[in-house]
């Protein structure tokens, strides 16, 4: 556990969960909970209890959930205009959650407090104040989140400060200062941090939107001005353009400032828990995200590869093992030899002594590539087509047809059913499998005809189907391009196939998908 | 025309190409470098002609083309170590390319000069300054790249100014300071900058790449500390994270720092330039790319709703048409009441007065999000739900039944077949087509069955098609949710549908993709 002068306070489950296509339930949202925890987050805001009946059940779950360090907030905001602040129900909510935290989020922005309170600017501080000396009375750590604050600073600097000090004097243990829509740039922070740093008694955080594509270089300005919350979400997920991202500002506090908000061991996990949360949430893992992406520290261009397979450092500003990324060497049109010869020491093969081998296998993969073909997310068919060319390939079964039946029939119900024949070691086997769709029914048809002869097969699943339709523009003569991603509980593997026709794609993938299994588990053919 | 001290530097069709997945023709590069003149980027980068031999037909016909501003540029970098300038195979090819200008990149840091140059620190420099001299003598504009100029720095300060020094006594008309691992913060930037501007007596210029997810607030950090050339690539691309972004670095330009780099009416075209790019190069675009994703201006939550549509800067940090976007008003789990009435007034319905019907509504969206349904990116679905809840949906076709047969026979040919049955304007209607999938086959066969009916769906084109697959882990249970884009040339929509049964999901996206097209064509059932 890191004890450290600044503090990450994680919002993925609240502004996160704002995003298009992220839906948690209560589960997922326990289970992100103890993720954050063990990777070593200060706070954890994990919901809005008035504003989602979900988050009702998840804060009464709470009370008997075991935390390392991590302290769980609620979320809420100030009370009603007019109303005492024990008549409101929001906060009568927010305080029902028994967080030993709350976040409450107050106006800071006349416009706001004229637009969307419709209040006067005296009754908005009132609101401000009561609502934390209320959340203070009943024995809660207050963090005040100064909604638009920047916006606001630039627009009304006196009233501004004024919001903030009703809070202060109200007894906030820390004041977040939020640039809520994004528009702010890192020398604005800069500059009006140096303005207000000493007028505010209490810890300062940042609470950053991604809204000018600056919200880390936003977040690290603000710790370097003397911030010591950062406010963020895992992977940058939120609303519209997202917030700001704690995969990035985590490495760059621990690595570039020297700031160890997390254990070097914790660090190591960020990619793990980047892709956890990715894959809880139900959103595609952007694989060009910084430190944790899987491109990025990957090197396809000719002259990069030879450096940096002689020193990391030339093309790498940080080592990718520091926060459980690796180095990965990839292989497509621009690529020169070097990365053909890397790609033949993997295979146990020295290729620097066959370079009319090296061209060889070089033009084989352009023509491949104009045809649609692209090998950085299919490692595996790129090894089966080293090897086929390495005179190193095994042939495991060998196709004689198939069919695939799909009706939906006049009482609703949907069938599909897939029929294959094939010959494996030397006997023709025919199989029919049902399955949720084409390739499903195929794939259960193929392990149902050869998993007699491998039962290797059990172990290796189809975990992601992806399909893109090259050319979109001329429709008919549109080419598909499936990409499949197998797993056999211990790496993952990459496969790939390209055909006018969606279904021979499908198949040329999933044939490369067993095969390469098949061949790493050393199975004979 | 904008005549603007800082000038834009485009190198999408060299780094940006780099990234996995693009793959640009030639007639591709001469289509996006148009458009970029047209948008008016002052340097466009076309290829590094001694890399790649498409880029030499490229050049070629390059010489045909009538630019309105853009100057075209061939990139290359020094010559090889110990040969004359004269004798270097690489820098011919990047005369010969023909341009008014050249960018010529060169090391700048002695570990790289070790590694992967393997020369000595001296010959390094000569190596720049013939290379710069030899263009500039056969009278091309040249623009030096100071390849890790940062890291340069940070490791030996006088030596990374020696690099500089040697290409600015040569003749070099800029010196463009390259952030080359993408490893440096904005503050570094800012402080190395005040340190060395005064000892460059050319232009400067910066490239940034996004490895620290700091690319944009670093080339604007540099421009506010004196630079006045920004490289960079639409949407980012560029190989590991990307390189710096132009999409959200030009209106961060234009409309927060006052520098015209475009002019206005140029500005509002942002938002088509960066799709028409990501189509081209086959990229999906990025939903919640700041500035012109789809989502960039999209709200949701219930309070941001009623506030934004009261007063959009409440939320939005610019006015989203400055960048040719829009404000989208979206519907999910999470939005309340607000939303649903917005919906309905577009729809010509004023639910304000009918709060029963506003809860009905909403209680379905929630049912069906807990399902699976995810109404964001299906505009088209939403519109139909709300319709069928108001009564004013309409009836086009009943189905009986469909059945979909692929066979992949003996000879290898591959077939995909549908058959349907329907019931149209009181006819029962049977229909056979082939496709390229099923998903393809089962359109063109409910076109044929109903395509007398309604000539309307002769302009409707389906034009894209996602899969997702829900749950992953619960292999058989799996949902499917198939997204289809759908177009007629002047909008497109968005459908959905969920099943465990992909090609069940697909049919619910196709009847309300072409449905939700009928309806706004006007056809009578």
């Amino acid at each position: 556990m890191a004890d450290s002068a600044v503090k990450l306070y994680d919002t993925t489950l609240r502004d996160g969960a704002q995003m298009e296509g992220v839906s948690l339930s209560v589960e997922d949202k326990l289970k992100i909970l103890h993720r954050l925890d063990e990777f070593g987050v200060h706070y954890v805001e994990c919901g809005y209890p008035a504003s989602n009946p979900k988050d009702e059940e998840l804060f009464r779950r709470l009370r008997e959930v075991n935390l390392r360090q991590a302290v769980p907030v609620a979320f809420g905001s100030t009370r009603k205009a007019m109303i005492g602040a024990e008549k409101d129900r929001q906060l009568e909510e927010l305080l029902r959650a028994e967080t030993p935290a709350v976040c409450i989020v107050g106006k800071t922005w006349e416009l706001h407090v004229r637009t969307a309170l419709r209040t006067g600017l005296d009754e908005n501080l009132f609101m401000i104040a009561d609502s934390v000396e209320y959340a203070k009375r009943h024995g809660r750590e207050v963090i005040y989140d100064a909604e638009h604050f920047f916006d606001a600073y630039k627009n009304n600097p006196r009233y501004a400060m004024d919001t903030v000090r009703a809070a202060v004097e109200a007894g906030a243990d820390w004041v977040c200062l939020c640039d809520t829509n994004g528009g702010t740039l890192p020398w604005e922070v800069q500059r009006i941090f140096s303005e207000i740093r000493e007028k505010i008694p209490v810890p300062i955080g940042i609470h950053a939107h991604n809204d000018s594509e600056c919200a880390v270089a936003v977040s690290l300005t603000a710790v370097m001005e003397g911030a010591t919350m950062v406010q963020g979400t895992v992977n940058g997920y939120g609303e519209r353009c997202g917030n700001a991202n704690l995969c990035s500002i985590i490495p760059a506090l621990v690595l570039k400032m020297g700031i160890p908000v997390v254990s070097m061991e914790s660090l190591a996990g960020l990619t793990e828990l980047s892709h956890y949360v990715s894959e809880i949430a139900n959103i595609k893992p952007d694989s060009h995200q910084p430190y944790v992406g899987q491109k990025a520290f990957a090197h396809k261009g000719g002259l990069h590869v030879s450096a940096v397979t002689r020193d990391p450092e030339t093309y790498e500003h940080i080592r990718p093992e520091l926060v459980g990324n690796m180095q990965r060497i990839e292989v497509s049109e621009l690529s020169g030899k070097s990365t053909i010869i890397v790609k033949g020491k993997e295979l146990g093969q020295d290729l620097s002594r066959h370079p009319e081998k090296v061209q060889e296998i070089l033009d084989m993969v352009k023509e491949m590539e104009h045809r649609g073909y692209h090998f950085e997310a299919a490692d595996g068919s790129f090894e089966l087509l080293m090897r086929r060319a390495l005179g190193m390939h095994k042939v495991f079964f060998r196709l004689e047809s198939f069919r695939v039946i799909m009706e939906k029939r006049e009482d609703g119900k949907v069938v599909t059913e897939a029929t294959i024949k094939v010959h494996v070691r030397g006997k023709r086997v025919i199989a029919t499998a049902e399955g949720n769709g084409p390739v499903n029914a195929l794939d259960n048809a193929l392990r149902l005809a050869i998993g007699r002869a491998y039962p290797e097969l059990a172990d290796i699943d189809l975990q992601d189907y992806k399909v893109i339709i090259l050319n979109p523009e001329k429709a008919t003569a549109a080419v598909t391009r499936v990409l499949i991603e197998t797993g056999d509980g211990e790496k993952t593997w990459g496969t790939i196939g390209v055909s006018e026709n969606i279904i021979e794609a499908s198949w040329q993938a999933l044939v490369d998908s067993v095969e390469y299994g098949l061949l790493h588990k050393k199975a004979q053919p």
